[in-house]
């Protein structure tokens, strides 16, 4: 695709709600604007891509890192899912961060807390060079910012054992849930405890490889990294 | 189904590692037994269901409950994913915990501690009201166990207003990644800090609706609730 023409570089500040996004349950809990949705993906670290084959879906968790108005996710050209993806077969890419257990004072009003992002469309495998490195890279700082400038270089043979694909974000959605629950109103007199109990996924302390070397400090970056978003 | 003759209520201690589920990335890393997969199952509380409309995958996050040898999910009848889950189109439940970054001292050997299970199959709508308000039940007290006997039980019209379906845990397999990284001998002795960040999702603490009652204070089984798998 000519990159002047292609969307994901004239990324819109709201996305388009086709039939295909459009958040039908709920709908006051969707978002069709980027800010919403570049923060979710930035906050999150994993996403879950469906594809199909002979008419079978397929949902496969994958690390991802948003780059702009882009997608990527990489591994190896053996892997079936990105064989397909980079064949040009449909795609969907959903990301979920769960962030509460709603405790309403009826059964059928409890609920969850989530933040999540789902884009529909096709991908591109990222083949030039250059760019495949930055992808790369992108990927690798997104799971520890400032990890690459510290770690071997890839070599020739594994840039070339690494498949890297890139899914637009333009045809996408988020939804949102959050606070306390929404109960009836004649239910709140009831004498039940109702709120909510926020869920945050956090780091726990670095683990040294059995064989590290001696005399090798923990990295500054890794003693004060928090995920993005969980201040 | 004939109850006697559904596989899920026969279930066998390893899952029949069919080319559907069978794990072709990492082999080593797979787990085909049924107590591996319960285990996650019963530790994550969000699955995400794919599914074909037109061609078109679709990956929407819900959350379920492993009930022996099945998944239960609801939603609301009107739910397009959960009407045609309904109709039996073939679907894909897959379940992720993300349980750390991994840092090798090379950036291609870069990482991720997960669990992960993947099932595949069709859906059955449980209708029979006794089995249907177990289910619902089941559902509340995943979210929170204790919480069904202390909230305002269904009525009718909230029963006829969801829908629950099961998913026979028959057909699946789990993918397992634990531990440091693994580096090429030749990269062990590069003065770079290795090892892994564990990730855990925790509760903080309960946030009270601001409509409270006043004189309702928070039940113990709140206080006390920490995620299945988590001590």
């Amino acid at each position: 695709m000519n990159q002047a023409n292609n969307p994901a570089n004239h990324p819109r500040a709201e996305f388009v709600p086709t039939e295909r996004v459009r958040v039908k349950r709920y709908p006051a809990r969707a978002k069709y604007d980027r800010a919403t949705a570049e923060a979710i993906l930035d906050d999150a670290m994993v996403c879950h891509v469906g594809f199909v084959d002979d008419g079978q879906p397929y949902v496969i968790p994958t690390m991802y890192v948003r780059d702009g108005a882009r997608l990527l996710i990489h591994g190896s050209p053996l892997s079936r899912m990105l064989t397909g993806a980079a064949d040009g077969i449909p795609l969907c890419v959903t990301v979920t961060l769960l962030d509460g257990v709603v405790l309403a004072r009826s059964a059928f009003h409890h609920s969850m807390n989530y933040r999540s992002v789902v884009v529909v469309g096709h991908a591109r495998e990222v083949v030039e060079p250059a760019a495949k490195l930055a992808a790369m890279r992108a990927l690798v700082d997104r799971l520890m910012p400032g990890r690459w400038d510290d770690v071997r270089q890839p070599t020739p043979g594994e840039i070339a054992g690494t498949r890297v694909l890139e899914i637009p974000l333009v045809e996408a959605s988020a939804k949102v849930r959050a606070g306390g629950p929404v109960d009836l109103a004649e239910d709140e007199a009831l004498p039940v405890w109702a709120g909510f109990v926020p869920l945050t996924l956090g780091p726990g302390a670095p683990i040294p490889d059995a064989k590290l070397a001696p005399g090798i400090d923990l990295p500054d970056y890794v003693r004060r990294w928090r995920r993005a978003g969980t201040d």
